[in-house]
């Protein structure tokens, strides 16, 4: 059977990696950060617009896709990559995290999760094996294990019957997926902030041979030095040959200290959230918030290194600000794009000096005091 | 002084004129349809993509961009063009026509209008005078005299009585232009549908030798029949080598039925904002109202002989349906550029028709009675 995922690593520097993944869609280099297209589009953004900022794994997600506009239609459209003609590298996350947080719940039991649909009330039910039906539907090149996420905080008897459940269902995962040769199939590492029930979630996924692991149940308030440590014991755990992916990570510089602890893989809404909330970084870990008033009367673009759609064509701070205060579409856009080219770049930095061996150099420059996360000017 | 709009003919056909005309920042090919930025942007699209649908003259709009971000602001900014980074020909209205529709009026007098900011209820004057310097500071290639347009319908005493101002105000505006060498100002026709009216306000126009003439207080609810007399009753009045702007038109048999009548440029919201209502244009005179049931499993797109974005990069009518129903701004997108791209398709087939002098078959084909103004399919 043709294995749909190959990693390969090209150099490290400590636990950090500079890699090669390749899927049916596409060559990545890591580590990478995904973007999200929650309903099989990045918000505010057109296709080519997100393939512009040097985005090649684009997220959807099987909660939302699956209730709208449907599994079964989007195959019929020819899958995901071709509703969304997205011509890269996809992945769809396994509707767990959604189905617990945006669901009005009905009832969590060892066959699944009923939940009413937030779009009409209908009674639905979400299986580890109804899951990864959608998801070969979708046809990504790589889908998630569908997994129970611990709210935080949560007792530890909880966090461990969590662990315990995802373990089961990852079994149940791995039994239903119907297009091993064409779709990686990534279990996820619970466990909270219990270094010994990470220990115990990821020994039993890595006897299953997953392709790749992803880390779950982290950035949900645990604070970073809980994230860093809670990093520092699951990677070692997981086999150096196969992609670490942290989901739903973060903010610039917790995308830093993850690749510094060993991580390849990332996806987040903040960086388009943010932007629509007039929010755009700057190098190294700054931002602007453009909807204050002192932008209005700045007519430089965000970043003039910056090669986003925005700064490159001399979009101006005032020009923006005025889109986000008048509620204009493209402001939206504009700002979303200058985002997620800046966590391509990040990432293409990081994979740069990991390479060249000047790690050590960056971590001092991007962690420099001056470099705080406060808003710029 | 160097003239800022040089018009010439290369064609016509019957009343039907294909013409250029050269501007301080493009030579634009007549009949030209002008994309509606009201507030320094297409709503929902970038500059780029507005480029890229082959506009080449865009509106911006005095009464809004005077409240917001302020005239004196883009002045600041190096004016409209290097604001928006616009690189071709704009177009600002003089704000007449929104203060009198959009606005809580206070005060209508022969001195201006008075009214309420609809943003933060401050008390506003718009004057000829301040009409003409807020559009000196946006800087605009053609720029409007302040006119009165009377409501439809109005008793002829009242439509009267708005020629007489809108011939007062016009001279006030061109004694007001302080930048005739860089930008065009141009008259506004008013009479309704009075054809004396017209004729009235034409004449007392033409004898101040406008570079331009627009025709206002069209597609106001008059209907077409209306609508054409009254065209062909204003058009022969006008010089025949100045530009004739229909202002607010309109659909695109009724761009076709102007043009046919001697209008060389239009400009209208309703191609965008038809867009965002799902609505987009298929030749000669369809629609397609993409949020309704059967979309959603039709995988084609919504022309294929169509070069817009969405139809060239494959964007199905079932992922447009798809964006629209779950409320994704790249729906609003695809569809305005498509439609947008519509429009400027529209005007090069009928000055190619015109050029080639096989304008009465082209008529006869557009009008077909097979191609309704129906929704297709």
């Amino acid at each position: 059977m043709k294995a749909p995922l190959a990693f390969s690593l090209e150099a490290t520097r400590g636990a950090a990696r500079a890699g090669r993944l390749v899927l049916p869609h596409a060559v990545v280099p890591t580590p990478v950060f995904m973007a999200v297209g929650t309903r099989a589009t990045v918000k505010a953004c057109t296709t080519d617009q997100v393939v512009d900022t040097g985005t090649r794994i684009l997220l959807g997600n099987t909660f939302h896709l699956g209730l709208k506009p449907g599994a079964e239609r989007v195959a019929a459209a020819g899958g995901l990559h071709a509703f969304a003609r997205w011509p890269h590298a996809m992945l769809t996350d396994s509707g767990g995290y959604q189905v617990f947080s945006l669901a009005d719940l009905r009832r969590l039991g060892e066959e699944g999760v009923r939940f009413k649909s937030p779009y009409d009330g209908t009674l639905l039910e979400l299986t580890p094996e109804r899951s990864i039906e959608i998801q070969n539907l979708l046809g990504a090149d790589i889908i998630m294990a569908f997994d129970e996420c611990a709210p935080y905080p949560a007792t530890r008897e909880a966090v461990l019957a969590a662990v315990e459940r995802t373990t089961r269902w990852a079994e149940r995962c791995l039994r239903a997926h119907a297009r091993p040769d064409a779709q990686a199939l990534f279990g996820i590492v619970q466990g909270g902030v219990h270094a010994d029930l990470r220990a115990r979630s990821a020994d039993a996924l890595v006897a299953m041979d997953f392709p790749g692991y992803a880390i779950g149940g982290l950035s949900v308030g645990e604070g970073p030095e809980r994230m860093d440590a809670t990093l520092e014991a699951t990677c070692p755990l997981l086999p150096e040959d196969r992609p670490r992916y942290l989901m739903g990570v973060g903010k610039p510089e917790d995308l830093v200290r993850a690749v510094l602890r060993g991580v390849d893989m990332f996806d987040c809404a903040l960086p388009t959230r943010n932007a629509r909330n007039g929010e755009v970084f700057l190098w190294p870990r700054r931002y602007l918030r453009l909807k204050h008033a002192r932008y209005r009367d700045d007519h430089r673009v965000i970043d003039p290194l910056c090669d986003c759609l925005a700064c490159r064509t001399g979009v101006k701070r005032s020009y923006l600000a005025h889109l986000l205060r008048v509620d204009e579409i493209a402001g939206l856009t504009y700002c979303s794009l200058h985002n997620l080219r800046f966590y391509q770049r990040l990432m293409q930095r990081l994979r740069r000096e990991i390479v060249a061996g000047t790690l050590d150099a960056f971590r001092a420059e991007f962690f420099a005091p001056e470099g705080s996360g406060q808003p710029a000017d």
